[in-house]
C-alpha cells in the first residue's frame, strides 16, 4: 500500500505482442527508476495485455518518463495512465436513506485507508446529513430527486449533481446505496469515475429488491456485487463480490440485515482497488490486480 | 447420522397453528418414542409448519404410533412421511460422459456416508463404463440419446430410462452431470425423486456452457447448484450451493476445472440431505434442515 | 428475531434421558404455550441435553408456567433460564485505543438490532471518548490503568470497573479490544457474562500480536474469535468466528488492518447470539443456536 | 497453467536491490524470449526478492539464456532455477490406510491436471494396494512400518523407502495421510521435495487426533494444510489450507468426515502449485505464486 513520496503508478493496456514487459522495463531502468512492484495479466483468448507498475524514482526523472514513454506508448497503441504517488483522489459520495455504506467509508477514510479527499456527499433524502455534517462533510440535498419526481425533476436533479461534481473536479463518484438510475449520459460522462455497490451477487437479482428474489428464489448464497456504472442497469464491469450462507430461516429483513455485511466489505474493496489504482477496464470487464 | 436399529424419522409439513410441536410430541411419548432430535421451522411470512423428528421407539411401538398419527396427520391437513432406520434408498444415477461426480458419489457410498443402494448407472455415452462396471454396479447405455439424436430417438431413449428406474423400484435418481433435458412428464412422475447439479450459482447462469457465461461477466465467484428437477429448466428447488473465488487470470477452462469442485461437493452435500430425509419441499422451495 | 409482545424464551440444559422435550412441550401446552421455536441438542457423547424454547403465552399464564416448571427442571437436574420479551440487556463496553468494534456495536445498536441498552462505554485511555459521548453515552475514564501501571494501580483500576457494573446493573460487558488481562477474581464472578473478541483464530496465537504471529508463520488463513472470559487467557468458551483469506502480500500491518473485519464481524455476531439467548454454556464449550 | 513447447520456467530469489527486475528482462529480450508471466515479490520486510516468469523461447536460445544467467545470478546472489516445458516431474506417494487423499491425486491426475508422472506409491499397510495396483501404478509395501514397529524395523523401513525414492530419481514425495514421523536426516536430504497434508488449520491442533482436539476446543472452523517438510513436526512452510464452517452439532467422526473435503483441496491445490513451481522457500515460510 505504501510508496515512498517520489514514487509512480503505471497502469497500461495495449494489443499483446512479444516483449511488452521487456520494452516498458528498460525504459524505466533507463530512467533510473526500480520496479516495486509488477502485475502483469496477459489476456491469451483476446490477446491483450493489462500491466501496472509501482516504481521509485526521483522527481526530475519521473517526469522525463513520463514523457519518453510517449513514444513507446503509442507505438503498442495503448491506452495508459501515470499518478505521482502521494495524492488525494477527489471523491464524492452519493446516498439516499441508508447509512452503512456512507459510514462505512467515512469509517475507513478515517483511519487513513484510502488515499482520497471526500469533497461532498450528495443525498437525495435528508437522513444522512447529520452524520455527514458531523464527520466535517459537505452536505448537498437534491431535493428534485425525491420520491415520486417528475421527469423534469428529475433532470434538473442530475444536471445539480453533474454541476458539483464538475464544479468539485471529482474524479471518483460513489453511489453508497443511491437509489435512483443514473441518466445515460452521466452513466457516459463519468465512464470509469463512477461505482456502485449493487445488493446481490450479480448477475442474479438485477433492479428492485434483490433480496425479496433472493429469498423467493430459495438461494443458498447472498451477496453483494461493486461495479463501475454504465448505461446498462447493474450490467457494468464487477470490481468486487462478497457473500454469505444462508438458509430457510432468513426472512428477506434477515437477509437484508446480514446482506448490508456483503455490501459494506465489497464497496470497501472496490474502493480500495480503485483509488490504488488496481483496476483496469476492458469492454465490459475490469481487471483488479488485488493483493 | 447414527441411529439405533429401531428408530423412525418422521417429515411433516402442514398449515401453521398453534400446538403442532406438542401435539406431535404428546403422541410420541404415549407410544414410549423417545425424541433424539427435533428439528422445527414455523415460516410466519407463508403460514407453514415444517419438522423432522428422529424418534427412538420399538417395532411394535413404531408400527402403532404409524397408524395413531394418521388421525393427527388428518387433523394438521398434513404431508407427512415416516421412515424406519436402517434403510438402503434405491438409487440410480445419470452421466454422459463426465465422471468426476460420478466418482465423488461412489466414493462416498464405498465409505459408508449414504445409506444407499446405487442399482444401476444410466448413460447416454459409454465413457464411464469401466469405472462403473469395475466398481461392480449395473451399467445402461442408452444408445439413442446419444449427440444430435432425433426427437423419437429421444423419446425412445427416456422411456427405456423410465423402464430402468420403474424395475429397479428406484427411489432417488441423481443427475451426475447427465446433459439431456428431461421430459416434463418425467420431471412430474419422479417429482422430489429427481436430483440434478447444475454448473453454476443458480439463478444466474440457467441453461448451456455456464463456466462461459460467467467469465464474460467478469464474476468473482463461480459455484455449482444442486436442486431438485422440474419442468421448467435449471428452476427447481434449490438443495445446497457451493462457491469459489476466481479472479481474471482464470480462462473458463480453468473455471470448468475449478467448478468440478463445486459440483462434487454440492452434489455430495445435497444427496446427503436427500437420502437422510433431511429436505421438505413446498412450491419451488426446499427446506433443508443440515446439520 | 422478533417476537410477540408477551413471549418467553426458555433455555434449559440438563443430563440427558428419555422424554425430556415431551416433558417440557406437555408443560408448555397445559399452560396454552404455543411453541413457535424449538432448538434442541442432545449430545451423545456426553449425554447432555441442551434446548431453548421460544413460547408464544399470556403474560398470567407465563407467570403460572414458570412456577411449574421448576419441578420438573429439579427432576430433570437441570440448569435454566426463562426470559420475557421484549426486554433490554444492560450492556458496558470496554475499550482501549481502538474504536473499530466499538463503533460497529453502536452501529448496529442504532439499527435497533440488538434487545439491549447500552448503559455505558469504560476505558482505560481517552481515545474513544469523543465518539462514545457524541453518541449520548456515559463514558468512564479509569486512569490506573493506563500503559505501565502497577500493581496497586490494576488492583485499584478493576475494582472502579466492578462498582460501575455493579452500580448499573450490568448483564453483559462486552471487551471490545480492551487491552487488558481480566483479574481472575472478576472472571468468576462475570461468568458468562463477559464476552471478548480475540484478534486470531483460537488456539492459534494465543497472546500477545497474533497478527505478526501469524505473518511468521506464514498462515493462509486469519480470523478473530468471540469466546466468554475465563481466568484461562484466551481459552473461554467460543461463541462465534470469523476468518479471511490472505497471501505473501500481506504485511503484519496488512493482516492488522484485514482482521478488523473479522474481529468486526465476528464480534457482532457473537453478541447477537448471547443477547437473544442463543447460548448455553458447559464445561468450556458453547452450544450456539444460531439461524 | 498451459504453456508453448519450447517454454522455460524461470524461479529466482536473492537480497532485493534495485533493478532486479529490469535486469532479468533485459536478459530474457537479449535471447529474444517473451515474458509471459510475470509474478514478482518484494519482501520490504526482510529484504529479500522473489519472482517466477514464463518466458516463450526457442530451444536453442533457452540454452544460451541459462548459461548467460549464471553470471547474473551470482551477481544478485540468487539461488534460482530453470525448467524446460513440458515435463513430466517423478512423484511417489506415501499412504497409511485412508485412501481419500490418494483417490484425489489419481484422479486429478488421470484428467491430465498435473505434469507429473507417479512413479509408485508406497505403502506401511495394504489398504490401498487395489486401488493403487487397479491404476496401473507400483505399489511397495513397507512391511517394517506397520503399527508397533520397533525402533529398528523403523529405521530400516525408512532406508528402503529411501532406497526406493533414490532408484526412482524421485522429484516429489507426497505425503497422502502416510501417518509415519519422516526420520530427520530424510526431511533434510529431501528438503522442498517432501509435501504433506495434515488435518488441521496449522498452528492449531498439531500432532495426533486434530479432530478430537478441534472438537475438545469447540472452534467454528475445521481445516486441513498442506505444507513442506520440514525435521519439526506440522511445523513446515505452509503451502495451502482449506476451511469449513462446523458447529456443535458435528461429533468428532462428523469432523473427520468433513475434514476430507478439505484435506483433499488442501492436498490437491498444494500439489498444483509445487509441480508448477509456483513455490519458493525462504526460511520457514513458503511464497506462493497462485493464480
Amino acid at each position: 500500500m505504501s510508496s515512498s513520496p517520489s514514487s509512480l503508478i503505471l497502469k497500461i493496456q495495449c494489443p499483446d505482442q512479444v516483449g511488452i514487459v521487456e520494452q516498458i522495463t528498460t525504459i524505466v531502468a533507463a530512467h533510473d527508476g526500480n520496479l516495486t512492484q509488477v502485475s502483469q495479466f496477459a489476456d491469451t483468448i483476446n490477446q491483450w495485455f493489462f500491466a501496472r507498475f509501482e516504481i521509485q524514482i526521483s522527481e526530475l526523472n519521473s517526469t522525463k518518463l513520463q514523457a519518453s514513454f510517449v513514444g513507446l506508448a503509442h507505438q503498442l497503441q495503448a491506452e495508459w495512465d501515470f499518478r505521482s504517488i502521494p495524492y488525494r483522489m477527489k471523491t464524492a459520495i452519493l446516498v439516499t436513506k441508508a447509512n452503512h455504506c456512507l459510514q462505512e467509508i467515512l469509517w475507513r477514510n478515517q483511519t487513513g485507508e484510502y488515499p482520497i479527499e471526500i469533497t461532498s456527499v450528495i443525498a437525495n433524502h435528508l437522513e444522512c446529513q447529520e452524520l455527514v455534517e458531523s464527520s466535517g462533510i459537505k452536505f448537498h440535498y437534491i431535493d428534485e430527486l425525491k420520491a415520486g419526481c417528475s421527469v423534469e425533476d428529475k433532470k434538473l436533479g442530475f444536471s445539480k449533481i453533474d454541476a458539483i461534481l464538475s464544479k468539485e473536479n471529482t474524479e471518483l463518484a460513489i453511489l453508497a446505496r443511491f437509489m435512483q438510475i443514473i441518466p445515460e449520459d452521466m452513466c457516459e460522462k463519468y465512464r470509469g469515475k463512477l461505482i456502485n455497490i449493487h445488493h446481490s451477487l450479480l448477475p442474479a437479482f438485477i433492479g428492485a429488491n434483490p433480496y425479496q428474489q433472493a429469498y423467493d428464489r430459495g438461494v443458498k448464497f447472498i451477496g453483494a456485487t461493486c461495479h463501475y456504472v454504465t448505461a446498462d442497469l447493474d450490467a457494468g464491469p464487477i470490481i468486487e463480490q462478497e457473500i454469505r450462507r444462508v438458509n430457510h430461516n432468513y426472512t428477506p429483513e434477515d437477509l437484508r440485515l446480514l446482506g448490508r455485511e456483503c455490501e459494506r466489505i465489497a464497496l470497501a474493496n472496490g474502493i480500495e482497488y480503485h483509488v490504488n489504482d488496481r483496476t483496469l477496464i476492458k469492454s465490459n470487464k475490469a481487471i483488479v490486480f488485488s493483493k
